[in-house]
């Protein structure tokens, strides 16, 4: 497969990203675009306004509805432009844990990320090259079933919840009890999400690179949204400033499938802000 | 929930298995029913009749198709009577592989599992109790997709995979790639699982205890069943023996979903065989 | 290796457990005796003696300390007779928890386990046939390095913390100070352990096997025993029952290594009690 | 603590690496310096100086001894200026296994480590700010005795095996039979390692950011150091590539303790290559 990310060092080994090897074949990453497609169970929530502010980088600001935030877990099935992964599935599948915070540039609408959690090392690795601060951590979700009693029923009312630990300490628990189908998209799962790419100084008197991005996306698809009550804890256990995030208020909960390919970044202003 | 099986054991601490605790809520094994739904990976294969023979106990035989054998993965969700565990995701999801070989007591037509994997304590020891001879490993197969381009949609034509590894290394390669329903499950997913129910020797001189129990199954529910060509490698890095079980004739694969209610033991033979 | 342990049923598929196979290499567990090495840290503590008696079987007692308790973190190594599994450390190493409380029978001293977690299976399934009620768990601790500065020095004062999780959330906490060595081993773990052997009920109207047992140890070595002041919390997020056994007072904490053999069970009342 | 490599970026959220939080706590990573210290097996190899001249840059040759290579596995514990890592089990310990090629540049020589696998996440992405290819493996070592009969005795003759595993896959298993101790550590473990700091290209048009460095280490200290014959297999089994780096020739095994500070990363040519 012939991609512009496709890195070539001189005549040395080469790769999208380290390991770099004779082939290129030894990277941990392919190079975009990535397939996504997951199961999403979803909680709209507030924040206190003022913590919300305190997560926002300063080109950012909290546009028209501060506090407004999501919890969202996910189980994601992914693959590169070939396709190859799906037939190795112990690289294809993950679980995803994060929050959003509304937030706006210059009146353009969007999301921030300020903290993301993977089962598995790949998408960890690739949240880091675009920006998306992902960490290592365990989730589970309650899944949709099509036959028997050993759980929710696809399309049907029933309750759902999702769980995530860190260093074996529980950080969130949401419930969602749907009750019927929805004609809209959570609005917080709908706009560009806005990162940090920033890889850390190491040579002394070094800078870090820190650049405010977001991400271009097509093939979004959503399935039937079904929604209903919900609740949402969040633990400070592991980490004061999450625990800052605490929901002051619990929204609607959402249950729905959703695809997209994700396929490079582009700078939030324009020629700028390196 | 008052079941038969819980054990109250005098005035002292109680569940239906160790830990046993005041309460007897400390238990690490709900009594049953349990009751289970999957999403199931199965290819139809054949062995070397002598070497599946090995494998059969005295009391049974390889019934009217000797060698006849599949290799099954599944995801699993799965709840006691209650429902309790659907809240607590961490608990009520696991992935299996097993084989099966056909065989027969006589004259009644069984499956024999000779080796079977789970990636969850729980489903592992439960195993033991009911003499299936679960043992954990890492399960994982390629899931089918509702939206987007990550994977074989559900209800549709597409190539599906399952792996198991034990101890880091490789034990088994599946692939389904289905091309259209059918009307009838896979042979050795309809009859009944013939166990031996083992307890280990400790003290000096004691004989293990060795029972051959099927189960009591409700509920059994199928899904549409897709059905395709197949293929099928069987290692034998860990295990001599497992290696022995390797295909020497690759049959049709099976992707389909499937619900059931475990709900007791049966002795094989009624009044006898402890 | 010939064995007492190993088991042959009639002409059939053989092994000292589950799985049963030709050869009887299957077996998830060797027979016994196993070898174990391990690094302690351990922390004497007391429980509230209705608590602790609400955990002991009628045939036990309190014993003349009531409510002496202690929390025990290990790092093992382990082997069968042979030695075998030192060649391949996927399967030669565990870490533990476990809790013990003082009691007796007749007078004799002894300690009950009434929780134990591991993180590797093998040690588990081992456990259930001595009756030791091990679960998996996650379980870290702190080691002693032998050069530079990322932890404290082997036989020198410094701290060590064991920590273990289940389903995502920590349930203990313990850390030790160890300020000099002392001349005898913590009393708990010097007294012979009694375990409930119990094989839980499956056929309709059967009797779960339930017998109480001590275990045959030989070839008990101790290193030098460093000690100190301590810290513990038992959580009760996921088991109420287990909360209850919170220290109501915390003594003092050791770091050692230690050794062992261990050789079969005994029955508690020879003769008796099956 | 202060530390150069503290981020404040404006009046924004903060931290030494992604997340970033209002306090900086949040921070995946601490600054540097990090402590380690860990138990090592080591094993001398050679491989075809071809192969190894394909994995490195142009800017390195292969020195004065081409296919010189070491396969190293390592239980580490590591700790922050602060210690306070030590405190928390959960994130002070990891296991590493990776390989080495010796290189020189303009005449120093020096060591490339074309691939490593560590089994915590904290660690895989410090060696992505250094540019050590670390990815997320399943590493497992015998480890050293105190006493009893469970493995090879601290400081005598004896057998240790280190295994590592990739996505459920075999990469490399090595083996050490120590007989005595030696006067000098192995020559590869004594000469600075050369990276490649790479972050991948995200935005259209974009270079990945690619500099070779070195790294600044102090406080290396050695216990002392056995000796003796070894054996090293290298599996193709998930990446070609890695294959190519398999033995023509095993040398010598050793088994020893080794801690060492890192500080900081130095550019291969002061005041060049970015």
């Amino acid at each position: 497969m012939t991609s512009s990310f496709t890195t070539a060092i001189g005549a040395g080994p080469s790769g999208y990203s380290l390991p770099l090897s004779p082939s290129g074949g030894s990277a941990a990453l392919t190079p975009p675009p990535w397939h996504f497609a997951g199961e999403v169970i979803m909680v709209d929530y507030r924040v206190d306004p003022a913590v919300a502010a305190a997560f926002l980088p300063p080109e950012l600001d909290a546009g028209t509805d501060p506090g407004a935030a999501a919890a969202v877990f996910a189980q994601w099935q992914w693959c590169s432009a070939s396709g190859a992964e799906l037939a190795v599935p112990d690289r294809c599948r993950f679980g995803e844990f994060l929050i959003l915070l509304g937030c706006s540039h210059r009146g353009r609408p969007l999301a921030r990320c300020p903290y993301a959690w993977v089962d598995q090392p790949v998408p960890m690795l690739r949240g880091w090259v675009q920006g998306m601060p992902k960490q290592l951590g365990v989730i589970h979700q309650t899944m949709p079933v099509r036959v028997g009693e050993a759980g929710p029923r696809l399309g049907a009312p029933g309750g759902f919840t999702g769980t995530a630990s860190v260093h074996g300490q529980r950080i969130v628990t949401a419930t969602v009890n749907v009750s019927g189908p929805i004609a809209e998209p959570p609005p917080l799962h709908t706009v560009p999400l806005v990162h940090t790419r920033m890889f850390p100084a190491w040579l002394p008197g070094e800078q870090p690179l820190s650049q405010l991005v977001t991400s271009k996306v097509t093939g979004v698809e959503f399935t039937e949204i079904w929604a209903g009550q919900a609740s949402l804890e969040i633990f400070d256990g592991i980490d004061a400033d999450l625990g800052r995030l605490r929901p002051v208020e619990v929204g609607r909960g959402y249950v729905f499938g959703y695809a997209e390919t994700l396929c490079h970044g582009e700078p939030l202003e324009p020629g700028g802000n390196q």
